[in-house]
């Protein structure tokens, strides 16, 4: 399979036969009367399949990542190959991952369906509007705005919301930058109250951190009931209940609550659902898609968005605690040109063979399996393998890994599949079944809010403290008002490093955090300590994706990455 | 079935049981394996099953009002009425509509998927997200925006695009009247250039209108290149093209150019496929979907916007001229209470029988049948039935309609569904078997875009001529710069009377329209004269319907109308 170096994610995929999505199911015992196909390679899960007794006896896996360089280290081709990887070991296994957005794939990033060899299908669908998911949650987002500015607008039925305090803002699905800051409501007294506003990509909505952690439609509904929007003239907080939008957002989002199905390349299951960023909110798919994947299968394989510090931190901290979920196992990703750039390479020098450097590099992988440690599991490392790798250089990793009495496993998914990806299931298995794995949280929600964040902070970073800003002790008095002490802390911090310095590499130390404000999602149920500037809605490069895009007469595209 | 008074369009909705979509499939001779389901009621049809010789022999029976009062007349009832109707009586027939916009489900005019006993089902999803259709052009109008003001950012790639002369708007499906007057581009030099903005609702995007219009895939992608964005600071033109916009456009609509098929109360096949403008556009559903309809059938029952001067006028003008469409018979619905209405009755006077102010409001309706003639089509009317009709104002229609050669049918569709349809069907029947029908279109598109105005205002509205302002004259210039002579028009006026002046009820005479401007939609291909103010992003209501709209725990809906 050496010409996964010579064709494109898009090309491995459209040559892929995919199998009927009916026949996926039938493969999981689910009938095909249980599902709702959206065209033939797609399908919604109705929630009933859900099943506690299952979920009890499922192996949950997590993969997450040592501090990324900014190209990613693979998190979703290695957890896609670990699925085919078990799969091909004898174990039925489902890989469940995130919705890629549809904005970053006319901008730089592109899609997010995998690649190489280790894909999910159809890539295309999936990268596009796959089956509304986003579009039901921009509605239900846009819906609260648009209720909130006609609130504001009529004197019967007038809350006396006060326009300055508004914190909910719309969204789109697109990177469009001339939306960041806008001036909305002009034009005279039929186009309502002027004030600032602006819009965030989709993935940055509150209904989309909603989504993901629900537990139930019922929870959805009051999750977004319970939506902060500001206050009134005379300091009474306001919540989407208060203009009596729940009902309404929640029938918009009756089929994005539904997980959807669809294969990998090898045709084994893949649940996609959710997608909520991975800063300012928890970046990690829906409770109710790992439910279902654990619900239909004995192993399911998942991520969390960025680096460990951040991804596998708030997966283990607010999802599993929320959803009362308990990984079994976790696999941390490392690429050699990650731990090269660590060690001090610059980008020119990321396929330099140096075993220097990735000695020096390993320091970040250390801190983080110390840290995989303390929430009581042992990780296995997938090193994704790269072209460019030496031998010495993975020996190396190997060596030091075992020290510390952990795996580290060439991890061969993007050029090889399944086949290149059993190594490392095995690993993993093993690691399950040896039993010593006991999934405990680091903290407990009944902390104060300050307490929460220093704990990760000093346990997680390695920091020696947390300093707060003017702004966020204002606001931490904002959080004690609205009684929210109780709830996790959802932290917003740059993925490129331990600290919230984005050029302190490796294993930083001598450092102190600060917040410099807090935000909170009263609905989704966290409070998010701001570390840095967050970027909300992505631009468009000089040259966008879609220039070089193509479609045929039959609807067959090229040049979507 | 008398309790269609008593139950909500939705409970009716509710209690029927709807039939697989796979089974409405194979009534027609279509393969399960040939239709793409989304969930088990809805499904898209493949363009292949586009069918040239069937197309021929097939029956297209478009379905107008006369002049409506605000609440409108029923159009969309009596074609879903109908359909059951024709097949009752054993032929078989498709009703072939637009898809509703999700704004207005929670502004005051709410969903629209027909009503009482005559509806298209599941009607919760139609009026809601149906097959992501709405979504993708919203995304494929915004992404050329995001492209737009993109290229103004950036100085590499420049096109040198005048801010000042974009006329291309972002669209959302919401009514949110917040968004029609905007200011974008705020916030300093990474958030664009700052720049007059604003936002039309969804059915308002050309690319509605190009969808509609689109023959294929291929002619889709070049119309959408033609869309016409503004001019350089140097007075050139600027097209989608000039973007390279036309492909990723093109790819976001590769499912929605696909027509959607569902089913009636009564198990017959619906195609229901874009939803353009009736004012501003052509208001009626795709071309596409018009000829799968008649490939997959014998009879095939759509509806245009508004009344008979501007549906029926663009339909036969524009839309059967550029799809090379001969619709065999046109069926005119009438109210009681709308010829009430143009005989003088007020809003509170519309329920009261009286057969002076329907024999007076009768002038209306004459001018409509007047006009069908001219088109060489002897319509049918259907006199939509209200409790409140009287047996002498019924008898008093029919009677001046049989004086003109045409038969006034009563239809109980809403109440009886297809067995209050069947004299309806029987007398449509009987006009495309007499085979008098011959459609001829008014005007030919090669006359001045001056002289195709004309034509419309003397011979459909009855106008003694038409007036054009400084602006109307300007942009009369930039239409010849731009070689747009050649195009159709498509009347942009209130759909309240005949003249451009909405207090002139039932049949004025003696006035002038005024051509206030022109837009030109190069991608869609037509030139629009506006006569008016033009209402292109709705507002909610002072109490929204939201508000009372309500989902229990398993997802059943109430409060959606």
């Amino acid at each position: 399979m050496a010409d996964a170096k010579f064709l494109s994610d898009i090309e491995i995929a459209q040559k892929n036969v995919m199998t009927h999505i009916k026949d996926i199911a039938s493969k999981l015992s689910i009938d095909e009367d249980d599902i709702e196909m959206y065209g033939k390679y797609k399908a919604k899960l109705p929630l009933t399949l859900i099943d506690q007794s299952k979920i009890k006896k499922s192996n949950l896996i997590l993969v997450t990542a040592l501090t990324p360089t900014p190209a990613g280290e693979g998190k979703t081709t290695t957890s896609i190959g670990l699925t085919e990887g078990l799969n091909k070991i004898g174990k039925k296994a489902t890989v469940v991952l995130r919705e890629p957005s549809l904005g970053p794939v006319f901008g730089i990033k592109g899609g997010a369906a995998g690649g190489g060899y280790a894909q999910v299908v159809p890539m295309e669908d999936i990268n596009l509007h796959f089956t509304g998911d986003f579009s039901a949650i921009e509605k239900a987002n846009n819906l609260l705005s648009a209720l909130i500015d006609n609130n504001i607008q009529n004197k019967t039925n007038n809350l006396g919301i006060d326009p300055r305090t508004i914190v909910w803002k719309r969204v789109m699905d697109m990177n469009d930058r001339s939306l960041r800051d806008i001036t909305i409501g002009l034009g005279g007294t039929a186009n309502g109250i002027p004030r600032e506003d602006g819009f965030n990509i989709t993935p940055a909505s509150e209904v989309m951190a909603i989504l993901c952690m629900a537990q139930s439609f019922k929870d959805l509904k009051e999750k977004l009931g319970n939506i902060f929007i500001g206050f009134t003239f005379d300091r009474t907080p306001i919540y989407a209940r208060d203009l009596k939008a729940e009902n309404a957002m929640a029938i918009l989002l009756k089929d994005a609550i539904k997980p959807n199905l669809v294969q990998t390349l090898e045709g084994n299951p893949a649940i996609i659902h959710g997608g909520p960023f991975a800063n300012i909110a928890q970046g990690t798919n829906t409770i109710l898609a790992t439910k279902m994947g654990l619900s239909i299968s004995d192993y399911v394989v998942t991520e969390a968005g960025f680096g460990a510090d951040l991804g596998a931190e708030k997966f283990l901290n607010i999802k599993c605690v929320s959803g009362n979920l308990k990984p079994k196992a976790l696999v941390l990703v490392a690429t050699i040109r990650a731990l090269r750039h660590h060690g001090g390479a610059s980008k020119e020098q990321y396929n330099d063979p140096n075993t220097e450097r990735v000695s020096a590099g390993f320091a970040n992988l250390e801190k983080h399996i110390e840290n995989c440690k303390k929430f009581g599991l042992n990780p296995v490392v997938a090193i994704n393998a790269f072209p460019s790798d030496s031998d010495d250089e993975i020996q190396l990793i190997q060596q030091k890994c075992a020290k510390m009495n952990v795996k580290a496993v060439l991890a061969k998914g993007f050029a090889n599949g399944g086949e290149g990806m059993t190594d490392l299931a095995e690993a993993v298995v093993s690691e399950i079944e040896g039993g010593k794995n006991k999934f405990t949280p680091l903290y407990n929600w009944n902390l104060s809010i300050k307490e929460k964040i220093e704990r990760i902070a000093k346990e997680i970073y390695g920091a020696d403290g947390v300093d707060y800003s003017k702004q966020a002790i204002q606001d931490l008095r904002k959080i004690d008002t609205l009684g929210l002490q109780g709830l996790p802390v959802c932290m917003a911090k740059t993925q490129k490093s331990f600290s919230d310095n984005e050029s302190l590499l490796a294993r930083p130390t001598g450092f102190r955090i600060n917040v410099r404000e807090f935000e909170f999602a009263t609905g989704a149920g966290f409070v998010i300590p701001i570390l840095g500037k967050m970027m909300r809605m992505p631009g468009l490069p000089v040259i966008p994706a879609s220039e070089h895009m193509f479609i045929d007469d039959n609807g067959k595209i090229s040049g979507l990455s």
